[in-house]
Protein backbone atom coordinates (compact mmCIF):
# COMPACT_ATOMS: atom_id res chain seq x y z
CA UNK A 1 0.00 0.00 0.00
CA UNK A 2 1.14 3.29 -0.74
CA UNK A 3 1.36 5.12 2.42
CA UNK A 4 2.46 9.27 1.26
CA UNK A 5 3.45 11.91 3.80
CA UNK A 6 3.92 15.59 2.64
CA UNK A 7 6.02 16.84 5.07
CA UNK A 8 9.11 19.31 6.28
CA UNK A 9 11.73 19.01 8.28
CA UNK A 10 11.30 22.02 10.51
CA UNK A 11 7.92 21.93 10.58
CA UNK A 12 6.51 21.09 14.16
CA UNK A 13 3.04 19.66 13.36
CA UNK A 14 4.72 17.15 10.57
CA UNK A 15 7.36 16.16 13.45
CA UNK A 16 4.08 15.09 15.53
CA UNK A 17 2.81 12.83 12.35
CA UNK A 18 6.36 11.56 12.10
CA UNK A 19 6.33 10.31 15.68
CA UNK A 20 3.30 8.72 15.27
CA UNK A 21 3.98 6.72 12.12
CA UNK A 22 7.63 5.74 13.47
CA UNK A 23 6.15 4.75 17.07
CA UNK A 24 3.39 2.07 15.66
CA UNK A 25 6.25 1.37 12.71
CA UNK A 26 4.49 2.51 10.14
CA UNK A 27 7.03 2.90 6.57
CA UNK A 28 6.06 5.86 4.07
CA UNK A 29 7.13 7.69 1.51
CA UNK A 30 7.95 11.56 2.55
CA UNK A 31 7.38 14.36 -0.25
CA UNK A 32 8.90 17.48 1.23
CA UNK A 33 7.10 20.56 0.83
CA UNK A 34 9.16 23.29 1.58
CA UNK A 35 7.45 26.12 2.95
CA UNK A 36 9.58 28.94 2.38
CA UNK A 37 11.30 28.43 -1.37
CA UNK A 38 9.45 29.94 -4.22
CA UNK A 39 7.46 32.03 -2.01
CA UNK A 40 6.25 28.75 -0.44
CA UNK A 41 5.81 25.02 -2.08
CA UNK A 42 2.77 24.53 0.25
CA UNK A 43 0.57 27.51 -1.80
CA UNK A 44 1.66 25.55 -5.40
CA UNK A 45 -1.18 24.58 -7.32
CA UNK A 46 -0.44 21.28 -7.36
CA UNK A 47 -0.65 21.04 -3.33
CA UNK A 48 -3.31 23.49 -2.75
CA UNK A 49 -5.15 20.69 -5.05
CA UNK A 50 -4.46 17.99 -2.64
CA UNK A 51 -4.77 20.46 0.54
CA UNK A 52 -6.69 23.62 -0.15
CA UNK A 53 -5.50 24.34 3.65
CA UNK A 54 -2.45 25.02 2.28
CA UNK A 55 -0.35 23.62 4.85
CA UNK A 56 1.37 20.93 6.41
CA UNK A 57 1.50 17.56 7.16
CA UNK A 58 -1.31 15.80 5.14
CA UNK A 59 -1.21 12.27 4.77
CA UNK A 60 -1.74 10.11 1.64
CA UNK A 61 -3.38 6.59 2.01
CA UNK A 62 -5.00 4.55 -0.39
CA UNK A 63 -6.21 7.11 -2.71
CA UNK A 64 -7.68 9.46 1.00
CA UNK A 65 -5.70 12.90 1.94
CA UNK A 66 -6.24 13.34 5.27
CA UNK A 67 -5.24 16.87 6.94
CA UNK A 68 -4.44 18.26 10.09
CA UNK A 69 -1.98 16.62 12.34
CA UNK A 70 -4.42 15.56 15.39
CA UNK A 71 -6.98 14.30 12.63
CA UNK A 72 -3.77 12.45 11.19
CA UNK A 73 -2.44 10.73 14.18
CA UNK A 74 -6.47 9.82 15.10
CA UNK A 75 -7.12 8.19 12.16
CA UNK A 76 -3.80 5.83 12.37
CA UNK A 77 -4.45 5.10 16.36
CA UNK A 78 -7.62 4.30 14.30
CA UNK A 79 -6.57 2.31 11.78
CA UNK A 80 -3.13 0.98 13.33
CA UNK A 81 -4.25 0.66 16.88
CA UNK A 82 -1.20 -1.32 18.28
CA UNK A 83 0.54 0.25 20.26
CA UNK A 84 -2.10 3.04 21.23
CA UNK A 85 -1.69 6.99 20.75
CA UNK A 86 -4.34 7.18 23.70
CA UNK A 87 -5.54 5.68 27.14
CA UNK A 88 -8.19 3.64 27.38
CA UNK A 89 -11.32 5.51 29.43
CA UNK A 90 -13.15 8.27 28.30
CA UNK A 91 -11.70 10.09 31.16
CA UNK A 92 -8.02 9.52 30.62
CA UNK A 93 -8.65 10.06 26.31
CA UNK A 94 -10.10 13.69 27.56
CA UNK A 95 -6.98 14.43 29.32
CA UNK A 96 -4.48 13.70 26.59
CA UNK A 97 -6.62 15.27 24.09
CA UNK A 98 -6.68 18.38 26.39
CA UNK A 99 -3.08 18.14 26.97
CA UNK A 100 -2.43 17.88 22.56
CA UNK A 101 -4.68 20.71 22.33
CA UNK A 102 -3.57 23.02 24.62
CA UNK A 103 -0.13 22.90 22.27
CA UNK A 104 -1.84 22.34 18.81
CA UNK A 105 -4.73 24.83 19.49
CA UNK A 106 -3.66 27.88 21.78
CA UNK A 107 0.55 27.52 21.27
CA UNK A 108 1.60 26.67 17.58
CA UNK A 109 -1.52 28.35 15.66
CA UNK A 110 -0.26 31.66 17.26
CA UNK A 111 3.29 31.30 16.01
CA UNK A 112 3.60 29.68 13.31
CA UNK A 113 4.89 30.72 9.77
CA UNK A 114 2.28 32.00 8.20
CA UNK A 115 1.55 34.21 11.68
CA UNK A 116 5.34 35.36 12.01
CA UNK A 117 5.19 36.85 8.26
CA UNK A 118 1.78 38.85 8.41
CA UNK A 119 3.44 40.52 12.11
CA UNK A 120 6.61 41.29 9.83
CA UNK A 121 4.63 42.13 6.55
CA UNK A 122 1.47 43.70 6.86
CA UNK A 123 1.58 44.82 10.10
CA UNK A 124 5.41 46.31 10.24
CA UNK A 125 7.00 45.04 12.94
CA UNK A 126 10.63 43.75 13.21
CA UNK A 127 12.19 39.83 13.27
CA UNK A 128 12.75 41.16 17.40
CA UNK A 129 9.24 41.89 17.78
CA UNK A 130 7.97 38.69 16.18
CA UNK A 131 10.64 36.50 18.58
CA UNK A 132 9.29 38.50 21.66
CA UNK A 133 5.87 37.44 20.24
CA UNK A 134 6.47 33.96 19.83
CA UNK A 135 8.17 33.41 23.31
CA UNK A 136 5.14 35.47 24.94
CA UNK A 137 3.11 32.65 23.63
CA UNK A 138 4.79 29.95 24.19
CA UNK A 139 5.74 31.03 28.19
CA UNK A 140 2.02 31.37 28.96
CA UNK A 141 0.79 28.14 27.17
CA UNK A 142 4.03 26.09 29.04
CA UNK A 143 2.85 27.81 32.35
CA UNK A 144 -0.03 26.58 32.20
CA UNK A 145 1.14 23.31 30.94
CA UNK A 146 3.83 23.12 33.44
CA UNK A 147 1.18 23.55 36.02
CA UNK A 148 -0.77 20.58 34.99
CA UNK A 149 1.89 17.96 34.26
CA UNK A 150 3.20 19.05 38.32
CA UNK A 151 -0.33 18.15 39.64
CA UNK A 152 0.12 14.66 37.64
CA UNK A 153 3.57 14.43 39.09
CA UNK A 154 4.14 13.27 35.32
CA UNK A 155 7.82 12.54 34.69
CA UNK A 156 8.75 9.81 32.18
CA UNK A 157 5.51 11.21 29.40
CA UNK A 158 2.95 13.41 29.95
CA UNK A 159 0.36 11.37 31.44
CA UNK A 160 2.06 8.21 33.52
CA UNK A 161 4.75 6.04 31.59
CA UNK A 162 3.37 5.58 28.52
CA UNK A 163 3.38 7.72 25.08
CA UNK A 164 0.10 9.34 23.85
CA UNK A 165 -0.96 11.86 21.53
CA UNK A 166 -0.20 14.54 23.84
CA UNK A 167 3.56 13.96 24.04
CA UNK A 168 3.90 13.92 20.15
CA UNK A 169 2.78 17.42 20.80
CA UNK A 170 4.77 18.38 23.57
CA UNK A 171 8.53 17.49 22.04
CA UNK A 172 8.33 19.46 19.00
CA UNK A 173 6.94 22.81 20.62
CA UNK A 174 9.75 22.32 23.06
CA UNK A 175 12.05 22.26 20.06
CA UNK A 176 10.47 25.24 18.58
CA UNK A 177 10.86 27.19 22.20
CA UNK A 178 14.53 26.18 21.99
CA UNK A 179 15.03 27.39 18.85
CA UNK A 180 13.51 30.77 20.33
CA UNK A 181 16.11 30.93 23.00
CA UNK A 182 13.11 30.73 25.82
CA UNK A 183 13.94 30.56 28.97
CA UNK A 184 13.03 26.81 29.99
CA UNK A 185 13.95 26.85 33.69
CA UNK A 186 10.54 28.05 35.05
CA UNK A 187 9.15 24.39 33.49
CA UNK A 188 11.14 21.80 34.79
CA UNK A 189 8.17 18.77 33.95
CA UNK A 190 8.32 20.02 30.56
CA UNK A 191 12.08 19.42 30.24
CA UNK A 192 12.21 16.29 31.86
CA UNK A 193 9.60 14.58 29.72
CA UNK A 194 11.09 16.19 26.41
CA UNK A 195 14.34 14.50 27.66
CA UNK A 196 12.99 10.68 28.75
CA UNK A 197 10.83 11.12 25.57
CA UNK A 198 13.42 12.29 22.89
CA UNK A 199 15.47 9.25 23.76
CA UNK A 200 13.47 6.83 22.30
CA UNK A 201 13.51 5.94 19.08
CA UNK A 202 10.43 7.00 17.30
CA UNK A 203 11.20 10.38 18.64
CA UNK A 204 14.86 10.75 17.70
CA UNK A 205 13.98 8.99 14.15
CA UNK A 206 11.48 11.25 13.72
CA UNK A 207 14.01 14.52 14.55
CA UNK A 208 13.87 17.52 11.63
CA UNK A 209 18.20 17.00 11.69
CA UNK A 210 16.72 13.15 10.82
CA UNK A 211 14.57 13.97 7.68
CA UNK A 212 15.85 13.48 3.93
CA UNK A 213 15.27 17.11 3.36
CA UNK A 214 17.16 18.75 6.42
CA UNK A 215 19.01 21.09 5.50
CA UNK B 1 -24.87 12.86 38.90
CA UNK B 2 -23.77 16.76 39.01
CA UNK B 3 -21.93 18.23 35.49
CA UNK B 4 -21.15 22.19 35.41
CA UNK B 5 -19.91 23.79 32.62
CA UNK B 6 -17.91 26.89 33.16
CA UNK B 7 -19.27 28.88 30.25
CA UNK B 8 -19.43 32.40 28.87
CA UNK B 9 -22.15 33.55 26.45
CA UNK B 10 -20.16 34.99 23.63
CA UNK B 11 -17.42 32.46 23.31
CA UNK B 12 -17.26 29.94 20.52
CA UNK B 13 -15.38 27.54 21.89
CA UNK B 14 -18.13 27.31 25.03
CA UNK B 15 -20.85 27.28 22.31
CA UNK B 16 -19.38 24.12 20.63
CA UNK B 17 -19.45 22.24 23.86
CA UNK B 18 -23.38 23.61 24.70
CA UNK B 19 -24.32 22.49 21.30
CA UNK B 20 -23.05 19.06 22.09
CA UNK B 21 -24.66 18.83 25.13
CA UNK B 22 -27.82 19.82 23.37
CA UNK B 23 -27.54 17.31 20.85
CA UNK B 24 -27.44 14.25 22.81
CA UNK B 25 -29.86 15.70 25.18
CA UNK B 26 -27.93 16.28 28.51
CA UNK B 27 -28.44 18.10 31.14
CA UNK B 28 -26.25 20.83 32.90
CA UNK B 29 -25.49 23.45 35.33
CA UNK B 30 -24.20 26.66 33.25
CA UNK B 31 -21.75 28.52 35.68
CA UNK B 32 -20.43 31.81 33.65
CA UNK B 33 -16.88 33.01 33.73
CA UNK B 34 -16.70 36.72 32.46
CA UNK B 35 -13.77 36.67 30.53
CA UNK B 36 -13.95 40.86 30.66
CA UNK B 37 -14.66 41.90 34.07
CA UNK B 38 -12.97 42.74 37.00
CA UNK B 39 -9.64 41.93 34.16
CA UNK B 40 -11.16 38.45 33.41
CA UNK B 41 -12.79 35.78 35.85
CA UNK B 42 -10.74 33.16 34.10
CA UNK B 43 -8.11 34.29 35.46
CA UNK B 44 -9.09 34.58 38.98
CA UNK B 45 -7.06 32.08 41.70
CA UNK B 46 -10.54 29.93 41.88
CA UNK B 47 -10.39 29.10 38.46
CA UNK B 48 -7.11 28.79 37.96
CA UNK B 49 -7.07 26.05 40.20
CA UNK B 50 -9.67 24.40 38.50
CA UNK B 51 -8.31 24.97 34.49
CA UNK B 52 -4.56 26.33 34.69
CA UNK B 53 -4.98 27.71 31.27
CA UNK B 54 -7.13 30.02 32.26
CA UNK B 55 -9.70 29.30 29.47
CA UNK B 56 -13.25 28.19 29.16
CA UNK B 57 -15.08 26.04 28.42
CA UNK B 58 -14.40 23.27 31.03
CA UNK B 59 -16.33 20.49 31.79
CA UNK B 60 -16.71 19.48 35.37
CA UNK B 61 -18.41 15.78 35.66
CA UNK B 62 -18.29 13.31 38.49
CA UNK B 63 -15.03 14.85 39.77
CA UNK B 64 -13.17 15.53 36.85
CA UNK B 65 -12.68 18.58 35.13
CA UNK B 66 -11.80 18.20 31.50
CA UNK B 67 -10.93 21.47 29.43
CA UNK B 68 -10.34 21.96 25.95
CA UNK B 69 -13.82 22.29 23.22
CA UNK B 70 -12.87 19.53 21.49
CA UNK B 71 -11.45 17.25 24.14
CA UNK B 72 -14.50 17.76 25.90
CA UNK B 73 -16.85 16.54 22.88
CA UNK B 74 -15.31 13.52 21.91
CA UNK B 75 -15.62 12.82 25.76
CA UNK B 76 -19.14 13.42 25.70
CA UNK B 77 -19.12 11.23 22.41
CA UNK B 78 -17.43 8.36 23.91
CA UNK B 79 -19.72 8.66 26.97
CA UNK B 80 -22.95 9.06 25.70
CA UNK B 81 -22.77 7.76 22.01
CA UNK B 82 -26.02 8.68 21.00
CA UNK B 83 -26.68 10.63 18.61
CA UNK B 84 -22.80 10.42 17.23
CA UNK B 85 -20.54 13.50 16.41
CA UNK B 86 -18.33 11.37 14.56
CA UNK B 87 -19.02 9.08 11.83
CA UNK B 88 -18.11 5.36 12.16
CA UNK B 89 -15.02 4.94 9.20
CA UNK B 90 -11.87 6.28 9.83
CA UNK B 91 -11.47 8.14 6.91
CA UNK B 92 -14.70 9.85 7.47
CA UNK B 93 -13.98 10.48 11.41
CA UNK B 94 -10.61 11.98 9.99
CA UNK B 95 -12.48 14.35 7.34
CA UNK B 96 -14.64 15.57 10.11
CA UNK B 97 -11.99 15.91 12.74
CA UNK B 98 -9.93 17.68 10.50
CA UNK B 99 -12.76 20.33 9.31
CA UNK B 100 -13.08 20.84 12.87
CA UNK B 101 -9.57 21.42 13.44
CA UNK B 102 -9.07 23.82 10.93
CA UNK B 103 -11.52 26.03 12.74
CA UNK B 104 -10.06 25.14 15.81
CA UNK B 105 -6.61 25.52 15.64
CA UNK B 106 -6.36 27.48 12.61
CA UNK B 107 -8.98 30.27 12.72
CA UNK B 108 -10.02 30.90 16.11
CA UNK B 109 -7.10 30.73 18.58
CA UNK B 110 -5.25 33.44 16.32
CA UNK B 111 -8.46 35.81 16.96
CA UNK B 112 -9.33 35.25 20.41
CA UNK B 113 -9.59 37.80 23.05
CA UNK B 114 -5.73 36.99 24.71
CA UNK B 115 -4.84 37.73 21.23
CA UNK B 116 -6.80 40.84 20.49
CA UNK B 117 -5.49 41.94 23.68
CA UNK B 118 -1.71 41.92 23.22
CA UNK B 119 -2.59 43.16 19.98
CA UNK B 120 -3.88 46.35 21.23
CA UNK B 121 -1.88 46.36 24.41
CA UNK B 122 1.90 45.16 24.18
CA UNK B 123 1.91 45.53 19.83
CA UNK B 124 0.09 49.05 19.95
CA UNK B 125 -2.25 48.46 17.68
CA UNK B 126 -5.82 50.31 17.83
CA UNK B 127 -9.14 47.85 17.32
CA UNK B 128 -9.35 49.14 13.52
CA UNK B 129 -6.19 47.00 12.81
CA UNK B 130 -6.97 43.59 15.53
CA UNK B 131 -10.42 43.60 13.26
CA UNK B 132 -8.37 43.59 9.81
CA UNK B 133 -5.88 41.01 11.57
CA UNK B 134 -8.95 39.30 12.73
CA UNK B 135 -10.86 39.35 9.01
CA UNK B 136 -7.49 38.34 7.56
CA UNK B 137 -7.07 34.88 9.40
CA UNK B 138 -10.75 34.49 9.19
CA UNK B 139 -11.37 34.80 5.83
CA UNK B 140 -8.06 32.54 4.75
CA UNK B 141 -9.65 29.96 7.16
CA UNK B 142 -12.85 29.93 5.51
CA UNK B 143 -11.53 30.00 1.66
CA UNK B 144 -10.02 26.67 2.04
CA UNK B 145 -13.04 25.39 4.19
CA UNK B 146 -15.52 26.56 1.67
CA UNK B 147 -13.14 25.17 -1.57
CA UNK B 148 -13.15 21.93 1.00
CA UNK B 149 -16.94 21.99 1.24
CA UNK B 150 -17.73 22.49 -2.35
CA UNK B 151 -15.55 19.87 -3.41
CA UNK B 152 -17.45 17.27 -1.18
CA UNK B 153 -20.63 18.75 -2.33
CA UNK B 154 -22.09 19.43 1.51
CA UNK B 155 -25.53 21.48 1.43
CA UNK B 156 -26.88 20.72 4.88
CA UNK B 157 -23.85 19.41 7.03
CA UNK B 158 -20.22 19.66 6.59
CA UNK B 159 -20.15 16.19 6.17
CA UNK B 160 -22.76 14.96 4.46
CA UNK B 161 -26.32 15.53 6.28
CA UNK B 162 -25.55 14.29 9.79
CA UNK B 163 -24.24 16.57 12.29
CA UNK B 164 -20.84 16.30 13.65
CA UNK B 165 -18.13 17.97 15.56
CA UNK B 166 -16.79 19.99 12.26
CA UNK B 167 -20.44 21.64 12.54
CA UNK B 168 -20.35 22.46 16.11
CA UNK B 169 -17.13 24.43 15.29
CA UNK B 170 -18.66 25.97 12.02
CA UNK B 171 -21.93 27.93 13.34
CA UNK B 172 -19.89 29.63 16.53
CA UNK B 173 -16.93 31.02 13.79
CA UNK B 174 -19.75 31.90 11.53
CA UNK B 175 -21.32 34.15 13.84
CA UNK B 176 -17.95 35.68 15.20
CA UNK B 177 -16.83 36.49 11.79
CA UNK B 178 -20.34 38.25 11.29
CA UNK B 179 -19.72 39.87 14.65
CA UNK B 180 -16.10 41.41 12.88
CA UNK B 181 -18.27 42.08 9.55
CA UNK B 182 -16.54 39.53 7.20
CA UNK B 183 -17.79 39.60 3.62
CA UNK B 184 -19.26 36.04 3.53
CA UNK B 185 -20.48 36.70 -0.27
CA UNK B 186 -17.48 34.67 -1.20
CA UNK B 187 -18.53 31.15 0.73
CA UNK B 188 -21.69 30.23 0.27
CA UNK B 189 -21.56 26.41 1.16
CA UNK B 190 -20.40 28.04 4.77
CA UNK B 191 -23.42 30.25 4.81
CA UNK B 192 -25.80 27.57 3.23
CA UNK B 193 -24.53 25.01 5.81
CA UNK B 194 -24.62 27.64 8.48
CA UNK B 195 -28.27 28.85 7.78
CA UNK B 196 -29.35 24.88 7.76
CA UNK B 197 -27.81 23.98 11.09
CA UNK B 198 -28.69 27.49 12.93
CA UNK B 199 -32.14 26.55 12.35
CA UNK B 200 -32.02 22.62 14.79
CA UNK B 201 -33.12 22.88 18.29
CA UNK B 202 -29.87 22.00 19.68
CA UNK B 203 -27.95 25.29 17.67
CA UNK B 204 -30.62 27.24 18.55
CA UNK B 205 -31.06 26.61 21.86
CA UNK B 206 -27.41 26.62 22.56
CA UNK B 207 -27.20 30.28 20.68
CA UNK B 208 -25.14 32.84 22.64
CA UNK B 209 -28.49 35.11 22.89
CA UNK B 210 -30.21 32.07 24.76
CA UNK B 211 -27.33 31.68 27.73
CA UNK B 212 -28.61 32.76 31.05
CA UNK B 213 -25.54 35.23 31.20
CA UNK B 214 -25.97 36.95 27.85
CA UNK B 215 -25.58 40.71 27.96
Amino acid sequence: MQRILYTYFRSSAAWRVRIALAFKGLEYTAVPVHLLRNGGEQHAEAYRELNPQEMIPALLEEGELISQSLAICEYLDECYPTPPLLPTTPVQRALVRSLALSIACDIHPINNLRVMQYLKGPLGHDQQAADVWSRHWMAVGFAALEARLAKLGSEQCCVGTTVTLADLCLVPQVANARRLNLDLAPYPHIVGIDAYLSALPAFAASHPSQQPDAE
